[in-house]
């Protein structure tokens, strides 16, 4: 595994399998890296959607399994309930996972490092989305100059770029980037509550399905 | 394990292990949280002595397993050799570990965050140091301005304070810190090559020699 071009956090859910597709566009399957994570998360079936992804393009993919963070109470990752019907209320909600993609990038970036690959990609979104502060155009900025000063290729000159390509774009568009990519839809899980069929009701489900709506797509979730 | 005051980010080495006694006196043995990582360091054996302190100060211990990140061609974490006598050699060595300070550092934030603490602690030193570019205040200080951005308590204004007590100081001034907190230098290890006695030639150990030398103090180890 050396010589790749793009690192992509990937969690198997609808705006990361989004970006994915496109990096593997772009790079190609042998320059392309999906990074997925474990962190007690209750949907962590959705790690099984992204491992089909991952084999249906044939990249390289490192599972990293961080449960032992602890990762606080969030209600994605603790016995509190997933709260239903999220999206407009205003303020952070429960679902919020204390540095989370702090963490996840951060390891991307490491792994971007180490095999020399330009590119660090996620999915995050700040338009249609859960009202999470690492989601935010400013964090991302942030987080590229500490990345810039605080390793070898930052310092060189060489960089790690970290690319946000779906933070301005809404579901729907978010949706209609991913028919014309071909993305494996049904391979692509979204719902934060951890059981067999999508709950419906969770703001991950409700984004998704407002995004499919807008589009004028069928979801074959 | 809530309702901590500070997460310390602790190798088991001598710089780690000076701020690790501040923090103890300063919030006490319930008030603090060490927080130790393997990366597939040579010199894992430094988690040995870090259990040792912590059993020593009866606190809180996290210890997490990174292996899995990877870790590139380092000569902290691969075949290739460690090097000798390095410390007055201008440029990043090869024994920098990618992004290793953004991740450790990322993760005890997110562990402060949900415990409630409002200091993640951090020995990392710029003077005495093997010029690695994730030790320097201005990486501190961008980190800290992407978790005031990317958390929800950086967003409400409680925050969490990045704190690099020893960031100013040399090792001679570290090792008479240690020596007034009594600190049990007998129990810390510097050593970057993973054999059973110090190497005695590694950036690590020399700069550790030159700090015991300057503060009139013999070293235990």
């Amino acid at each position: 595994m050396s010589g790749i071009d793009a690192c992509v956090v990937f969690s198997g859910g609808l705006d990361s399998s989004v970006c994915l597709a496109s990096a593997v566009q772009e790079y190609g399957s042998t320059g392309t890296l999906a990074v997925t994570f474990l962190y007690g998360q209750k949907h962590s079936r959705e790690v099984d959607y992204a491992r089909t992804q991952v084999d249906h393009y044939g990249i390289g993919h490192k599972v990293i399994d961080l449960t032992a963070v602890g990762w606080g109470s969030s209600s994605l990752t603790s016995a509190h309930p997933i709260p239903a019907g999220d999206v407009d209320r205003s303020g952070i909600p429960s679902t919020y996972v204390p540095g989370r993609n702090l963490i996840f990038l951060s390891i991307a970036t490491s792994i971007a490092e180490s095999h020399g690959a330009k590119a660090v990609i996620t999915g995050v979104n700040a338009v249609d989305y859960s009202g999470y502060p690492d989601c935010r155009p400013e964090f991302i900025a942030a987080l590229q100059k500490t990345v810039d000063l605080g390793t070898e290729v930052g310092v060189s000159g060489r960089g790690v770029e970290i690319k946000a390509p779906l933070i301005g774009m809404d579901k729907a568009q978010i949706v209609s980037l991913g028919n014309e990519l071909e993305v494996p839809f049904k391979d692509t899980w979204s719902c934060y509550a951890g059981n067999d069929v999508p709950c419906g009701v969770c703001d991950s489900c409700l984004l998704r399905q407002a995004g499919f709506r807008g589009a004028g797509i069928e979801d074959p979730v």
